[in-house]
């Protein structure tokens, strides 16, 4: 497959006084700097724009390798010319969501009125917020049409309600591996992997910015998450009771298995790639995630004007496939135009990196009838 | 139901010196105090005896009730007369496994040799130790025969290893929520809650008895545990996003929903309730039971020739149903008399605690033919 080649994320700052970003906790947040990359060429019309969403630890690399970079972006199977989100045809702008740690304004960035980190005096955000800041940096870019908005996971529920708050703009959505309110084994999962981190003495209640970080509480969050992204299939056909370095069991506390030693690696180096209150923050908006916290679900859609197209995967058990049915019909009872695929497989919330092909052979065609039917 | 009434647990000591229990690990045990409670009146013939195991965190307490407290033992429902385990016909045994903290000797026990709790100079035991110890406890009543050995979760797995350890003294076998070597999934869900412990400073390295206790990594790993137990949909059931205390989010990193103050309570209320170090040892015996490490899994089955009832839960993703057929397969292919059960419902693991009827229906007859053939 062809890449991208050499990326770069780019950087504007919005929301200037006196006209701060309103959140939906009623609390002000300007002004605030958004990551950004961009892939492909805006056409003379600006009709061919496709939002690209991630995911609750991810960031604007979608696609692309930066300089010195070993590994490319997170979707570069997905997004690149010739491939699911073709750049021969389309512009694609992916952003770092409000609250992260990866060039967005978040809870590690300068609090300008205190002129140190922001730490725990960042305002709660929410996915609605995400969504907003992102508009304004598309009409940064004056670009009035979405053809369409895209995203796995958190990624999901960000192009969900952008279809539902900004239904002239957007043409369709593309959701994946996601749901329209998160669950209580969701919100279990999140808030162990917050107290993990919380009973850090070194978190410091979100204040150990140049002093210290609370690697330890860090690692076990990420450690909880990568279990929740595999399938319980998937991580006995990877480790099953496989040994690291030694031939036999050591009767000690040592890591016996490579499962063990795995989430070990993929805890430690998470602690040096992340903001912990970041992910306190992000995991927290996730779990306030509602569609219908104040109205029917379906009600909750009677807005959108989008075409769907919804994915889910039969391993996933952090998203169950079950609850995208659940947003199909809702969708489809406001009379839409949804299309829903449960691809079969053993990967688990994971398929929507790793199911290249798969996701690929329903994607590209939702694309080209959604920009010819236009 | 008819209760038990007031129980008592007992204690005996053995593997006095110079007999040690020699473990797995080829490391010495002893002495060694093993405590058990019994229920129903053993018979003339001492030919009605039942061994009943219990899970990770659990104790002798299997049914009836200490005086002064509120709760009754962890299998009440299951155990008394007129029960699936009828005391009114046989004769129950149920002991504390080795390494525990409930009265059988364990990392908190105090190690004669150094006059202080062991720790971690406690030596490594495995689900073969913890049924080698129970065995001296059943020569110590002088019984030679036992009409079922019978366990849910960690419990089954005894009793699995009772059946092919002692195949003339086993005649019968009921295995629930269960199966025959620990998975890559459940190896990891054990790490991630000994990685919280470990990273608890109040840990110390084992060495906290009279001075701290790791409380926060305790909880931590206890609200882990908590999410297996239960399956999404009985989650979403008894929590779904319901409020605590509130009547709207807070935007704050206070609790908001009762599904995470639930799992508060439980870690806090587990930290004045067991050993850190016992939850180690335990978690990593249970990490190290394979019965087909040295052989096929059919051969592990090879020497036994108890009948075997295996009963296993539709919603129990910690121990999925299709590893309890796995095991059934195996003990079919020997030719041996397995009954087997899939119960469908909502609890998830915690299913053999909570389903008492579905269980009655088939452990009451499996248990009075057992009887009656021999």
């Amino acid at each position: 497959m062809n890449s991208l080649g050499t990326v770069q994320t780019q950087s504007v700052t919005l929301f200037h006084p006196p006209n701060p970003l309103v959140l939906k906790s009623g609390m002000k947040l300007g002004p605030i700097d958004i990551a950004y990359e961009t892939y492909g060429k805006l056409n003379a019309e600006k009709s061919n724009v496709i939002l690209i969403f991630h995911t609750l630890t991810s960031d604007a690399n979608a696609a692309g390798l930066h300089k010195g970079a070993k590994n490319p972006g997170w979707w570069d199977d997905m997004i690149g010319p010739g491939k699911a989100f073709d750049t021969n045809e389309y512009f694609i702008i992916s952003s770092n969501v409000l609250g992260s740690c990866k060039g967005t304004t978040g809870p590690a960035s300068i609090n300008p009125a205190m002129n140190k980190p922001y730490g725990l005096s960042f305002p709660f955000v929410t996915i609605d917020d995400m969504v907003r800041a992102q508009k304004l940096l598309l009409d940064h870019f004056g670009i009035k049409k979405v053809l369409c908005a895209a995203g796995g996971s958190m990624g999901g529920l960000q192009a969900l309600l952008w279809a539902t708050l900004y239904p002239d703009i957007v043409e369709s959505v593309i959701a994946i591996a996601c749901n329209t309110r998160h669950t209580a084994q969701q919100i279990a999962l999140h808030e162990v992997s917050r107290q993990a981190i919380m009973a850090d003495p070194d978190w410091n209640a979100g204040d150990y910015y140049g002093v210290s970080i609370p690697a330890r509480g860090m690692a076990v969050a990420r450690m909880i998450g990568h279990i929740t992204y595999m399938s319980e299939k998937s991580m006995d056909e990877k480790f099953g009771r496989k040994l690291i370095g030694k031939e036999k069991l050591g009767f000690d506390f040592t890591h016996d298995f490579e499962v063990e030693s795995y989430l070990k690696y993929r805890g430690d180096s998470f602690v040096s790639r992340f903001d912990a209150n970041s992910y306190i923050y992000l995991s927290k908006a996730l779990d306030y995630f509602d569609m219908a916290a104040e109205t029917s679900l379906v009600q909750a859609f009677a807005s959108a004007k989008a075409k769907f197209l919804v994915i889910a995967f039969s391993s996933d058990w952090l998203y169950p496939a079950y609850q995208s049915r659940e947003m199909v019909r809702a969708i489809r009872a406001n009379d839409l135009d949804v299309s829903f695929i449960e691809i079969q497989n053993n990967y688990g919330h994971d398929s929507f990196l790793v199911e290249v092909e798969g996701q690929s052979q329903v994607i590209k065609p939702f694309l080209k009838k959604v920009y010819e039917d236009r």
